[in-house]
């Protein structure tokens, strides 16, 4: 089989314990946080009630009707759909998500306004790609999503954290920080809609100040909607891309939360000069995402009612955040502040200042009970009082189990 | 719907011809290069026949094979095949790959040496991402495929050519490269096998001596076996990871050449201290590749016969081959060389050094027919004397007719 015909096998593996310098490069050096990697991995461990991770419901993925797609797609299209596609994705999926955006949020961005992307996680990482140089500033609406915060350290920006109240980001704070950071802000990341991990949603006049605020700017705006359709009284937000006249923002969409995330498909609206250099960096990041997965989605919206499913999943959402609450309500103590949340996947808890919830998490993770300190949410000016609660993955009973024994704990650590 | 229950629409697409001067990373200089996004394009207009792109041949995919997995795994594991997955991939997966490499090619990496990526593109763009600081040196075996050059081109690092004969890499020169650039030079990119673009592979004598001559530095190599399978006459070279006794080379394969690419399944394997950061990265790049592609292909691998398909493959591609070479022997003036090769998608043309292959490109395209010009391939010392052509993805008839009208263009030009 080999060309020297020989079998000799030098068990190289044996002989790997040499020291070795190997030099990585500087951004490597602000990676280090592997809260989210393990995380998942808690989550992954059998016997623990995990609050962990964001993960949607997978007792809510329409499997008989994805796999019927499956079955279509690879009969009807299948050397096409095992092929590469083109970089910026899809055609007939664009469109369709296209006319989607225009008929749930009144967006008007066209077909080549849009580039399917690997999961909203590319389309964080390729903006970072886009607009970030060493040293630049980059603002945060805090606490904010730690896969964001984590694809943009990677690009070695100053991470500057931007306070929130219960209408959204504070004006305030953001004109501070443009007089302050002047020309070096490069990017501002928010989530205007039940964000991850407080729950909480801007108002509709808070997202008008904002965009009369940064207009005057020419500085990129990332809107993570990865939430924006998981609202529990039906009361959607326009975007602020809806406000936006000068094509500032760039949108992120996906259908992880509201779908199912295994097929990492995603996507990213920007206007079409900025379109041209994203997909410049999609076709270096990885060619195109999955022509299969992309083809699948189409047929899934074509034959079938997302809204309506998403209607059942947000239905299955609200019931868990209502139990959620109330075993809140009845086990843990008055000092622990909340806001109950009108959408999403989270509920974010407020200890009292002096205490620390990553005291509190290892005494739950003793008792096989995990979830996300708050500290890991912030890119800079860390909080450590805090911390956010799933309520999307686990069952009724694990819900109440996990959240009495983690009351009781609350109610101990808050009483030393 | 709304909260504000409004239905003025805003015409936000109207007023968006402002100027406007948004700052972009400086990495976007590098990245003009749109050649791959144009083949790629050209290759999907409809009555052109296309020797650009390196594609595989759709006929070759096992659709019904493809299409009872994706059902299989639907029905016995579909929630977890609709979840995310893990960083680092699905271990089953993981595995399955760890043994073929094994039985293959008698690597022997361990499960926790691989990480799943989306395609092997996206393993180089990582490798960018952790070795490379700006004006660091890459070295490049060359020509090489541009689709690294791209990826590795956006870390702004400067890109060195060494020149290759047709047993590999000309160790005097990387010799010279490694004394002249010293500790700048942090990666080295290199395609032993059947390489793209000009089809040729590494000798045995040549692999030794290339780790000989590495091993003193602790400089990374990248070892992209994209094509390691597809040789003509079943005869496979052990890869440079098999010699390698650092653990110096990171070795990335991919199943989209000899399996299908629309899933988008690669992977990279690296030694453990590597891979962590590795999987940092990935989490920060897409935090997992699909769960269901990944348990597709797994399930793939253990109820069919991988190594039976890629006979096939090989056998259809020969055949190819073997076509193309007879019309190129029979229309192609002598001045035009060529080396045939032993495997891979791709045959190498070389004109006269005062000839340009960009000329030719623009008649033969007046004329519908396409193919890469050689200077694409050069991450630097750009030579115009050559062109890409692929054989693996045109009919026998398309080749026929396609290669007729090159020769008879090629002879009119070299008259010239």
């Amino acid at each position: 089989m080999f060309n020297d015909g020989g079998k000799i096998i030098l068990h190289r593996r044996e002989l790997l314990r040499q020291v070795n310098h190997m030099k990585f490069a500087s951004r490597l050096e602000r990676l280090q946080d592997k809260a989210l990697l393990n995380a998942m991995e808690l989550t992954e461990t059998k016997d623990v009630i995990s609050f962990a991770a964001g993960f949607p419901s997978p007792e809510t993925y329409p499997v008989e009707a994805i796999k019927e797609s499956f079955i279509q797609v690879l009969e009807l299209e299948g050397k096409e759909a095992l092929s590469y596609c083109s970089t910026s994705g899809y055609v007939k999926l664009r469109k369709l998500i296209a006319k989607r955006m225009r008929d749930r949020f009144e967006l008007d961005f066209k077909t080549e306004e849009i580039v399917i992307t690997s999961g909203s996680q590319q389309a964080l990482d390729m903006s970072g790609m886009l607009f970030i140089n060493k040293d630049d500033v980059i603002l945060f609406e805090t606490p904010s999503y730690l896969g964001a915060v984590n694809a943009l350290r990677a690009y070695e920006a100053e991470l500057v954290s931007l306070p929130t109240d219960e209408n959204g980001l504070i004006m305030d704070s953001l004109k501070q920080a443009l007089d302050r950071y002047g020309e070096r802000v490069k990017l501002i990341y928010v989530i205007p809609d039940f964000q991850n991990p407080t729950g909480r949603s801007w108002s509709a006049e808070r997202r008008k100040e904002f965009i009369e605020c940064i207009s005057p700017y020419d500085i990129p705006v990332i809107e993570d909607a990865a939430y924006s359709e998981l609202s529990f009284e039906n009361r959607l937000e326009r975007p602020l891309s809806f406000y936006d006249k000068k094509g500032q923002v760039v949108y992120v969409g996906t259908f992880s939360k509201t779908f199912c995330p295994g097929l990492r498909v995603a996507w990213l609206c920007a206007r079409e000069d900025l379109m041209e250099k994203y997909l410049i960096l999609k076709n270096a990041a990885d060619l195109s995402s999955s022509a299969i997965a992309q083809r699948q989605m189409a047929y899934y919206l074509q034959k079938y009612d997302l809204d309506d499913h998403i209607k059942r999943v947000v239905g299955r959402y609200k019931e868990r955040r209502d139990h959620m609450m109330r075993v809140i309500d009845r086990e843990f103590p008055k000092e622990a502040r909340y806001i109950v949340p009108g959408g999403g996947l989270f509920i974010w808890i407020e200890l009292p200042e002096h205490k620390d919830s990553r005291i509190l998490l290892n005494r739950a993770a003793a008792e096989k009970i995990v979830f996300i300190p708050g500290g890991s949410f912030y890119p800079s000016g860390v909080k450590n009082n805090e911390f956010r609660l799933n309520f999307s993955n686990m069952s009724h009973d694990e819900i109440e189990k996990g959240m009495t024994i983690l009351g009781r704990i609350t109610r101990e650590y808050l009483a030393e």
